[in-house]
């Protein structure tokens, strides 16, 4: 079995029982490691993966996926998928040992694969997982120390299996208390995949077959960019606020059990202590404020990105084909997101339009990451607009984005077709990565 | 960080981290251990938990609960509740070290924290875990052996985050393939946790708030012991075949995400070559039919068992107060779960009348624990026979449960309280450990 052991300088030594490939030659990447690792303690890819066994060759694991597993569960980059066979902090490794910067899983919150988080997973799974009708130590105190972190009224858990669990737990508790069915949801919102959360998901009725149950409400989405009321008008927030209030007014005239199991208490408390020892909520803060203020930067050279908003790592970059009319680049933000995988960067593209580029990181993503991340994003943008004739020099303040110079029918001619193809599936619209609108945009770009 | 490894023999070391205590008295328990490593190779109990330390005292650790966790999470033997701190194969032990036989927790199928499994999730967790939209092996090798398993047609796998998940997914299939709502449900079923699920398990809208839907149709539960059709109908399954027909003649004339992650494919995958490599499907074949036998002979000798029924090592043994009428006797078999607790044996009632001792052990269960149950189970059985004056002796035959001489009066008198005051709360019905109706017999009985 291969442990995980430290040194005195916590330094990761690898598990035995793989196989240790010689260094490879010195890559970009290793630069931005070493940045990484400042006051983290922490190498990631210390070892190398090229020579790590895989059970199947890429092409098959792609087969078998086509035979075995349900065609709704989707996989990232659907024209031309990754397989990842390792991963650290954050950065994930392809099966030939290429190295990715990942933005998109906030799920690996601490970063992947964290020996610490491991290390107590590994301990209580060789003493003890079982469901939570027995007494145990780690959900109680794993709940308390949640509840220590929110405001003292909420101080009762209820661990489930799922974010989708929990919203369905969520609705219970709701209608059981108040004694009503009716839900109020934002427009375009994902809730879960529960048949109760699908009910109260917009972007599901709205665009499939479902249709939208009478006890179930859409308010607008409070998007001062492109949405309803905008940063233009008076008081948006009171306008957005005052569409809920009237929905209210029109409605009124008319149990988990394996969850909370020792093991996942004992992962949750050692990524409380993880957050807490290496300061990642002030790392998120402080590295989200440098990646938006790079990004600001970017949206004054290039006139494809229409706003960037967003708190801490979690960050969005709103591409828009106009920036007077704020039409979204959904098709850009597909040729994008597969251009930044080429460059080693994870991304999606989300939102109704799913033409915001959604960055949201492990929490110990560092400002190397971010310069990385902006400097391909920057050479990605550039021979966008080079390409499309778009190209533009500061020509937008930040504070005035409709200010552009962008040269609107060369553009809009070269992605017509694609846009319109974008707009064939709507089941596919979550999430943005598994159009194939982006091989036709290649094609055309040749990039 | 503590590993797990092993010598030539297979023999378990004891993790470096925790404290190993010198090794107590021998034990009842331990001739028992020995005779469940047969072919097994992996010694239980190896090293003494009563030094481990633990977080909180026991009621401190109940103090806790009562405060952070949602009261609808039920413990088990609510008025007396246990706290386990380590279990290995079949064995639970509590915070003093003491040992119990788990009759229960099917879900640690091939026995708790076995080290092969444990080590598939360490070995994963270092390298990688991650949703499955990334191409990786352990989901398609997963769901290739999972389906090798099953009749041809079953090839395509969808992996959810708990079984109330899978069965929500099932119901969206059948809904959107059949493109009807109506669902046909047994009477007292339950099938999952979730609003969905709670709306077709009549064990909940039946005995609760909830009203039944209109989609929703109750069929008989096919109990031939004390269903509709019993087994002196002529031919009770055309009869229950009938009445969910009839239902169907009525009735028409009127996606997920983050399971199937590479260390839940890994356990997976580990879970499946434990049950090859130690042959426990056969194990529950051969033991489950030896405590089969051994409850047989206990219902010949003890006029509170009604019937035994069950497949493999999930056993059902139906106790009821008169054989003929064959009235579910649910105080007894509160009162007996808590003083098979005592005996250091963790069994459940079931059913709805909680009547029914549920056997599920983990697959890994021994001849010699079936022998151990079963003997604490005719003790407790003796005693509380005696005590109410019902003490039989072979005067039914293993086929003929209608000949009781039991002493109805007196028995019936002593549990009226406690049946009474079992009906009081509709919501504790399920896994019936959560009445307080045994304290009540226990201070008649004074066993």
């Amino acid at each position: 079995m291969p442990p995980v052991t430290s040194d005195a300088q916590g330094k990761r030594t690898p598990p035995r029982g793989i196989t240790r490939g010689k260094p490879g030659p010195p890559r970009q990447s290793q630069a931005r490691e070493g940045g990484a690792q400042t006051g983290q303690g922490r190498p990631p890819g210390a070892w190398h993966p090229a020579t790590m066994c895989e059970l199947y060759s890429k092409q098959d694991t792609l087969a078998l996926r086509g035979k075995h597993i349900g065609p709704s569960c989707k996989v990232f980059f659907a024209s031309d998928p990754i397989k990842i066979v390792r991963a650290q902090r954050q950065y994930m490794f392809d099966e030939n040992g290429e190295q990715y910067l990942d933005c998109i899983n906030n799920v690996a919150h601490v970063g992947h694969c964290h020996p610490e988080v491991v290390k107590a997973a590994l301990k209580q799974m060789e003493l003890l997982n079982t469901n939570s009708r027995f007494l145990h130590d780690n959900i109680v105190e794993y709940a308390k120390r949640l509840s220590a972190t929110l405001p003292e009224k909420l101080s009762v858990c209820y661990f489930t299996n799922s974010g989708s669990e929990a919203n369905d737990l969520a609705l219970r508790l709701a209608q059981q208390f108040t004694g009503h069915q009716d839900v109020i949801t934002l427009d375009h919102a994902y809730h879960g995949h529960l048949s109760s959360l699908i009910e109260i998901s917009p972007y599901k009725f709205l665009k499939g077959k479902d249709v939208k149950k009478e006890f179930v409400h859409v308010a607008p989405t409070p998007d001062t960019y492109r949405g309803k009321y905008r940063e233009d008008h008076e008081d948006p927030a009171r306008a957005y606020a005052d569409e809920v209030k009237k929905i209210i007014e029109d409605a009124q005239s008319s149990g988990r059990m394996y969850a909370g199991n020792p093991v996942s208490c004992a992962v949750g408390l050692a990524v409380l202590d993880v957050i807490e020892n290496e300061d990642l909520q002030e790392n998120a803060t402080r590295v989200g404020n440098f990646l938006t203020e790079l990004l600001k930067k970017q949206k004054a050279k290039h006139t494809l990105i229409g706003d960037i908003r967003g708190i801490g790592l979690f960050i969005g970059i709103d591409l828009v084909k106009d920036h007077q009319k704020r039409t979204p680049a959904t098709a850009e933000a597909q040729h994008i997101i597969y251009k930044m995988k080429e460059k080693r960067v994870l991304l999606s593209a989300d939102g109704p339009h799913r033409n915001v580029l959604k960055i949201k990181p492990p929490m110990c993503f560092t400002e190397e990451d971010a310069k990385f991340m902006v400097h391909q994003l920057d050479g990605i943008l550039t021979v966008l607009e080079e390409a499309t004739g778009t190209k533009t020099e500061s020509v937008t303040s930040e504070n005035t984005p409709c200010e552009t110079k962008m040269l609107k029918e060369a553009h809009v001619e070269l992605l017509r077709d694609s846009t319109t193809n974008s707009k064939e599936n709507p089941s596919r619209k979550r999430n943005g990565m598994y159009t194939d609108t982006h091989s036709l945009l290649s094609k055309r770009l040749k990039t």
